[in-house]
């Protein structure tokens, strides 16, 4: 999907799917009296779930189930359908389906398994379904799935065959697993957390997890989006999708839990590019452009989404710390620091006016630490005064359970101080049991509550990070005015011509038809040629044989670097010839010799691409020689890309500093870099049959002179 | 501390601490009628806590407090005190324990507060506390603490002013915080973990986190120690206890959260060494060489914790996954590739069972899926198939509580699987409260158990890490024949002579006598003598200017490379010093010129030393150049060093394969740094008074070629 398609998602896309979330009426085809059955589970959820709308289940054997009078068929109900939920066999499914369509249902969740997941007849099957959906305009979600849940009182639908109903609260979740999320949602009653919408979405059969996304995003009950996926649909669409929803006037977070991450990319690679880019390059990548953050653990995600049970964002990174004991405090440091966030340096007003309301032995410096023995009175204390320094950007407050604490007391002055400072508080109310009480009483009022320092403070570098993410002035994707034909046509060229691997000559053509500043260079086909060409470019020069099946020109004595004089190329231009015809064979086809520039001392760094399959054209970048072979110290990122991307990928590899005038050397010329990604970008993107390529090296000068494409190679898809 | 004083380190000294843990007899000075006093808390502590032993409360104005009848004094008491729990105000402490003393009562524990902790008076208050315990051989734990506890149920002493008594089980826990300890047990009650003994050791006036270590491992209810320590108070002596305690015949693991990670080395540093070793590498470094596991919050150290409920030992990293879902099998396969692991291949006889037995749309590889409707029978049979498996070290069981799942008997399915195969089994019972029976099963028949897989597997990985580390022969300390006095004379001189940093002669002086293999060199006072210098050393040679101030030797022109005869010799010999003198004045005092031989070229790396002033002499490895300065890309360990760790240090640094022979290069003469790295930890044990040092580079050649100190400087102690 380019990005004009992907631009077309509007707004009605997002409520496109609310019959699924909030239908005023249910079928169940394949409701049973039998307890224990998904067919019985589903329907006593809706029921004791306390469904708002008119239930139908549909059994033609049973009279009623569970008070509910039944219909025998589809066809049978009269009435309108908004939602069919199906737990028939497999087989069935189309059929059922297309019964509902002629009575104008359009949506469904096919809790049914037996499709693609199980291979043979299944892949079949779904294929089908998909071509009803498709030609019928149904929405599908599933089929192998464990439903959807929305908890919002005014319909408060359990359609799935979890066990019971999640509590409300304010986060939205998707689920490629359902039997993750059966875990999830016993985990999150055990734990107290609360759901706005829970969808477990299965094979994505005419539901995506991007349209899933969007129509949480549009729920004003969801504050924070979850997800757990084993692969996305479509990398380009997703980032476009996680973009909208994390930026604009109610912008809601992502965080996902993306697994499979140690697959190894499948296919062996040709280019460095290729042999570096494993699947989970290609997800973090993809998950990066699309503000999305992604965590490791199902405990690391709820700790990341409590965070957001307060929407309100810090506006930079100074954090207080108020705290009744010295250990959790330094915990909280730690964890501050190491997270990329910084401790707030008070003002003088704010440590006179601690210094005047607590007692001595306190320390006033950040973390302020009030003493074991203080009780909600000395919090309030510390909380106002820290609270409102124009240094502090947010606060996480500390309460040990001590003999001398009332929890409770401090949890309501928590929030209290929450309800008009205007910046985020966080509290970590430490244990479990003792402490209870308060942190019910802080997620009732919107604060978020955690057990342990380091939690909270991890959580709390996550809101900056999206604060900052949103701020981000989002870039456009910058058009270069290039020659897109005369590339199609060369690439058309050398396929017909049966060459996938562009030697060096017809690569850098490509580049200089995208603009990239190539070495200067030229094509001689006899020695005195070659010394007019290296007179025109300026000594010193190189001399680099050229032929259709050269691939590996120095293995065959086809370079000679440093040439200073028009006889030395001369006489390196026949030896050359001659060495290769030898090595090669005396009829190997010499397209002649590339004259080249030889270039002043710069960095070299490499740029790539490796094409996906699924997920589409990855850009690289790394510096040159070990750098990226040895240290696989690269940066990855999904093309097209914006422009505040390109300069992002230069910033990504821990060797960046080189690049920036280490050691007194002059600083490399980053905007050049960036300028050769966003051209790369546009390049990969305009022409799908490169697969991979690398540009290796460029060279790049200091600031302000420039970078230059040495060389090059190009990869087609055959 | 040296090694020898270590290793009088003797088994009475882990009894040595017993009755502090399992007192006949307790007296609880400050014992108080108050309730909510820490006084009144501690009684009610033991009384309700169930201690088995006598408990005399001290307290002149009352009669009795919980019924237990009070004394008026310590010397009141007629009885042998096996332990004094003393929580009066600071000030009358060490009163109190001088009484105790003189009725012959040897062990403590002082709640108070008012010690070095608030400064001023607190600190003389506990010089005195400790001149009495050392004078008197007292054992205290304190002052400034929480307290002890001991679940055993032959004691049942719960002897702090927490909230009530946590359940009895297998971990051991020590706390520099007494304030997170309430936490920790607070947090321990809801989640049901259970501990052997709990001490929170405060201000460690006379008892060391060494000693309580030796303690919990000598506990044979302690199956895991679990420490909080904010800083230790002796690196080596710290690092030879906890070897100890990880090694031998009945091995147990030590897993720390030690806090303040972030803080900057305090002093600025002249060397590399020095500039690169922050407080927390140097904690780093000795974790590592512990035998720690070092883990970043609370939730992770319960986790890894909870896996050695169970103390069979993995024999390998071959892990096997049964489950019943498809995700949370892909997230445990993840998590096991990225922490180091790998998924077992089973064998063709296993596959045979496991298809014989197992319904057909079942995923046979590993992870075994048996699909979202098995029971515990088809549990049982994957089981008994995998964990037999001659390929498979260790299994992981995962449950999702789905609509069909018998989750408690799945759990005696696996209790009944690891008491018969002799490998590690864990379970994964995903969830919270539906699958709480199960959970409680396992735990009490000693089978890990977790909510998420990812949990699961990360601690299983800590587990085969520790295994590994207990069958890792334990090399000794290498002593090299050295000259140790004709250093110690040198340092004398320079020391005498007010420097206190080494020019390159005198540095490349002090490794000469310590056996390092030191580029060929001469000191030449004339040209002439240069000239002879250089034939004696083979050409090429390098000539380096040589002044007791001359520290920066290129910035005033006094280094010449590459001379190839003895005219260039004495030609460059004369214009060195004309320079030198013309730059630093004419005046400047000049040793005379040092000839060195030109080396070939090598590999170039970095050893150095940097001397910490709690834990010692902080060594460090890394590459030469950029590798080091820019990139950070250094390993440290504390000196003096075994011989593996030696070997180690060189493989801990991210670039290591740059040694190892990259892109058909040689590789480097790994045994010939190792060498290096072990005379230079001999050297700075023997010297206290170098500070810092430097020694590069160090060019190391080709295998089986070794390696020569080519420049180095020492940084003394003045």
């Amino acid at each position: 999907m380019t990005q004009a398609v992907v631009d077309t998602v509007s707004e009605t896309e997002a409520t496109r799917l609310e019959p699924l979330f909030a239908p005023h009426s249910i079928a169940v085809v394949g409701a049973s009296r039998t307890p224990g059955s998904v067919g019985n589970a589903i329907l006593s959820n809706l029921v004791f779930g306390g469904f708002t709308g008119v239930i139908y289940p549909v059994n033609p054997k049973a009279k009623s189930i569970l008070g509910n009078r039944c219909v025998p068929s589809v066809a049978a109900i009269d009435d309108h359908v908004d939602l069919g939920v199906i737990i028939v066999p497999a087989v069935h499914v189309q059929g059922v389906v297309a019964a509902f369509a002629e009575k104008g249902t359009r949506h469904f969740i096919v809790i049914s398994a037996g499709f693609k997941e199980v291979g043979g007849d299944g892949v079949k099957r779904e294929q089908d379904l998909k071509a009803l959906a498709d030609e019928r305009g149904l929405t599908i979600v599933g089929p192998n799935c464990l439903g959807i849940i929305n908890t919002a009182p005014t319909v408060a639908m359990n359609a799935t065959f979890g066990r019971g109903m999640p509590e409300a609260g304010p986060f939205g979740l998707i689920s490629q697993s359902g039997a993750l999320c059966t875990a999830l949602l016993d985990y999150a009653k055990g734990v107290g957390i609360g759901f706005s919408r829970f969808v477990s979405f299965g094979n994505k059969v005419a539901v995506s997890e991007n349209d899933l996304l969007l129509a949480l995003a549009a729920d004003p009950l969801t504050k924070a989006i979850l997800m757990y996926v084993e692969e996305l649909s479509h990398g380009q669409a997703f980032i476009e999708t996680c973009h909208k929803i994390t930026h604009g006037s109610n912008p809601k977070p992502i965080i996902a839990i993306k697994t499979g991450r140690t697959q190894e990319g499948a296919a062996a690679a040709a280019s460095h590019t290729g042999s570096l880019a494993g699947r989970d390059e290609v997800y973090d990548a993809v998950l990066a452009q699309a503000g999305v953050r992604r965590v490791d653990s199902v405990k690391e995600l709820f700790d990341c989404a409590e965070v957001f049970v307060d929407p309100m964002l810090p506006q930079g990174r100074r954090t207080a710390v108020v705290t009744n004991a010295g250990g959790p405090g330094i915990m909280a440091t730690d964890a501050c620091i190491r997270s990329g966030m910084s401790l707030a340096r008070f003002q003088e007003y704010t440590l006179k006016s601690l210094r005047y309301q607590l007692p001595p032995t306190s320390s006033l410096k950040n973390p302020v630490d009030v003493i074991g023995d203080a009780k909600h009175d000395r919090y309030r204390a510390a909380l106002d005064a820290v609270s409102s320094d124009e240094g502090v950007d947010q606060v996480l407050v500390i309460v040990t359970p001590q003999t001398m604490t009332d929890v409770t007391a401090i949890a309501d002055v928590i929030r209290e101080a929450k309800s008009f400072c205007g910046k985020p508080i966080v509290g970590c109310l430490m244990g479990l049991v003792d402490v209870s009480a308060g942190v019910q009483l802080l997620r009732k009022h919107g604060v978020p509550a955690y057990a342990f320092p380091e939690d909270a403070m991890r959580a709390m570098a996550a809101k900056c990070r999206f604060a900052e993410w949103t701020r981000q002035a989002s870039l456009s994707y910058k058009h270069f005015d290039v020659d897109r034909d005369a590339v199609a046509r060369l690439l058309d060229e050398e396929l017909a011509a049966g060459r996938s691997t562009l030697v060096e000559l017809k690569a850098l053509e490509v580049f200089r038809h995208y603009g990239f500043p190539i070495v200067p260079y030229a094509l001689a086909d006899s020695a005195e040629a070659a010394a007019r060409a290296a007179v025109q470019i300026g000594f010193p020069v190189v001399l680099k044989i050229s032929g259709p099946k050269i691939l590996h020109k120095t293995d065959v004595g086809g370079v000679r670097l440093g040439l200073n004089d028009e006889g030395a190329v001369r006489a390196a231009f026949e030896e050359m010839v001659g060495t290769v015809r030898q090595k090669m064979g005396a009829d190997v086809e010499v397209w002649g010799v590339l004259v080249q520039k030889m270039l002043p001392k710069g960095k070299e760094v490499i740029l790539g691409m490796s094409r996906d399959p699924r997920m589409g054209p990855l850009l690289m970048f790394g510096l040159g020689g070990i750098y990226t072979e040895a240290l696989k110290d690269v940066s990855f990122r999904l093309a097209p890309i914006r422009e505040n991307v390109a300069l992002e990928m230069t910033m990504n590899i821990r060797a960046h500093r080189l690049l920036r005038g280490f050691r007194g050397e002059p600083a490399a010329d980053m905007p050049a870099i960036a300028d050769c990604l966003l051209r790369l970008s546009q390049l990969v993107t305009e022409h799908e049959r490169i697969k991979e390529l690398d540009i290796n090296p460029l060279i790049v000068f200091a600031a302000g002179q420039g970078a230059m494409v040495a060389d090059a190679r190009v990869i087609l898809a055959p």
